[in-house]
């Protein structure tokens, strides 16, 4: 069982964010993502786009805003809980939750905050017969471990951003790449496209347009599939392989989460916003994307408002009385729970003589 | 009379960020400060301090990130009327607020967001007899152009660091540069205090301490001071000068705001938090340090929030029922004002052969 003061459902910019604010106050964090990765919708859709509303950021990248988050929350480490998507949520009789992942991991806490965004992202999966047959068992939909696949035969399915990037990338861990896209014509970055076109010139990756992946086969693991190159007539080739990952996109599905007991509203959970973004369950709080209010603004610049706020709120519920005097970070300076520090110079008093 | 869309007094972070976000929009905003530079108490009280929570920056100077809020919001255009103070509002017929400053300067708009802070900054005087009469005469508590003291004799007095760091500065450009202070010991970064202690070594800057300007003469205009040196026994110096500058620091007051009809509470406008932090007076809002409601913490990113939400609110008061349709900076870049347009580079959609 992992137990955390504040657990937060959702590692995208809200989620993160939170566990500084918790951080200031001495509370310490875990976070549960279904993602591989943190960040969010920035890490996982735009991570090469500029966001231009960061207050204090002319231009910043989706992708930069999320490491430059983790370094900000480095000295708070919070626990990662990656890859599992929070399932089922249960209160115990000494009133604090426990949530349940779908790959079982337990996690305990005095206070949940739901920074779930649009929702679990979801990969759109590939219409084959046996294809859940085959999951974790050469079928994956995201890759969590890029090392894994060093020295393995590797067929990345699809035609956007996702499958070009892990293309070129796995083009130089895999001992053999093969890309497969129903067209002929990719959609992504320029730079991403010509990479691509390179690798396949120079023989780093199998190109097979227009085509789709028909069929799996293999004993208790995947061991080959079929792909129809879409010619006239068609042409069914058979490929030895040890992976098969179809990159079709992701997409964020509330899913679990609305059977909490929690009020929604437009698909989104209704938050308190006159006092701390509380749910109608005491000690559960919704922040960024996935809350909503009158007035409401899906922008990542509120979502750090709101968890700032309720981690205030979150504090009085754990400390209960305890009064709190709020420290500007310029004056207290950071006090990491590794030990480290963070200050301003101080001024000196000082003769001139 | 200069005429806006938005006018906003206090030209703090969130007075500045709200410019960009109503830009978004396609509104214009003017701002109001006292201060001769943008900033607020980040620039006036501790621009070379770090802050450490604001999102996405690890550790931020004060003065880098009006910098960067500065470079942010040019796109808009913002127009400025600095170091002077917004002193009277009147409602006008056709629902429009004028506000005049203590200079007289007039400004319409149809919407005010006051972005004052702790209060416009004014300075602490010197008990000294005939101080008014040379007010702008000789006698200055800000430093709103540095230039206009090129090849002049000038006095600052103040052991902190506005006298040092303005000593240091205004020591490259007067004739002759004094220092005033009624103690030997300076409080300041140790890099300044060391600085103006080389400063006074080369002979660019006269020390006077402990000692203190105790009267001022002149005809019309300041043309010397007497120093009193608090040696025993004590000694007066009489100084020529042209310009005599008492850097004791600023305090910020409420003023003439609370006397505009807003509810005030703790030396804050009262705000309607559940909505768009308007206050009592519709077309008013207040935003940032300025505002108060239940839980609000005065915080850089809880103004940021504030100033987007008024900003909603604000365009459906000038564009009463047209439907808005908000669009992400990455998807709909920033149109700026001045024809500049910042857009993230497209998808494209290309044949890999
Ligand atoms: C193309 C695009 C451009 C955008 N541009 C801008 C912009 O310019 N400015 C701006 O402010 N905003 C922009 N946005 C919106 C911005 O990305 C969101 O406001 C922001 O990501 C919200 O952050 P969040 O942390 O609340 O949620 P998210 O970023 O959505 O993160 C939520 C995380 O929670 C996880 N999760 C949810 N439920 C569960 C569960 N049950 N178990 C485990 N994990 C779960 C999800 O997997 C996800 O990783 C843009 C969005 C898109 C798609
Ligand atoms: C030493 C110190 C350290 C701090 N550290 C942090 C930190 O680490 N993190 C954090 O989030 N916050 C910190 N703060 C607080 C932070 O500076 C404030 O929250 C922030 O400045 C508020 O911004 P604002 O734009 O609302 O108001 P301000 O920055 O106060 O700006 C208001 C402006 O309005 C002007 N004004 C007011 N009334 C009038 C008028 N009638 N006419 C003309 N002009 C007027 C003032 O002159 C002023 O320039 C710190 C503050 C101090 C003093």
């Amino acid at each position: 069982m992992i137990k955390t003061d504040i657990l937060i459902i959702g590692a995208g910019p809200t989620g993160l964010f939170a566990v500084f604010e918790a951080g200031l106050l001495q509370l310490k964090c875990h976070l549960i993502d279904a993602l591989p990765q943190p960040g969010g919708q920035l890490a996982e859709i735009y991570p090469k786009k500029p966001i231009y509303d960061i207050p204090g950021f002319p231009e910043v990248l989706a992708g930069e805003l999320v490491d430059n988050l983790m370094e900000q929350i480095r000295p708070f480490q919070p626990g990662f809980t990656l890859g599992e998507r929070a399932e089922t949520l249960e209160k115990m009789d000494d009133g604090t939750f426990v949530v349940t992942t779908s790959e079982g991991t337990r996690h305990q806490a005095p206070i949940v905050a739901i920074a779930g965004g649009l929702g679990s992202f979801e990969p759109r999966k590939p219409l084959l017969d046996n294809l859940e047959d085959y999951e974790d068992k050469g079928v994956a939909y995201m890759i969590r471990d890029p090392e894994s696949y060093r020295g393995k035969r590797v067929l990345i399915a699809g035609g956007g951003d996702s499958a070009l990037d892990w293309s070129i990338y796995l083009a130089e861990i895999a001992s053999e790449l093969i890309l497969v896209h129903r067209r002929n014509e990719f959609r992504g970055a320029l730079d991403s496209v010509e990479k691509v076109q390179d690798l396949k010139d120079r023989g780093k990756i199998r190109l097979l347009t227009p085509a789709e992946v028909v069929a799996l086969e293999g004993e208790g693991a995947l061991e080959r599939v079929v792909v129809r190159k879409m010619t006239e007539p068609a042409e069914d080739i058979r490929v030895e392989l040890d992976a098969f990952i179809p990159l079709f996109g992701l997409s964020p599905k509330l899913g679990p989460i609305s059977s909490w007991g929690l009020e929604i509203e437009k698909n989104a959970i209704r938050v308190d916003n006159t006092l701390d973004y509380q749910t109608n369950i005491p000690g559960i709080y919704a922040i960024g994307d996935v809350n909503t209010y009158p007035g409401k603004l899906k922008l990542i610049l509120c979502g750090f408002h709101e968890a700032t706020l309720m981690c205030q709120s979150a504090y009085q519920r754990i400390h209960p009385g305890k009064k709190y005097v709020m420290k500007y970070t310029t004056v207290g300076g950071i006090h990491g729970f590794d030990g480290s520090k963070k200050e301003a110079p101080k001024a000196v008093v000082k003769t001139i003589e």
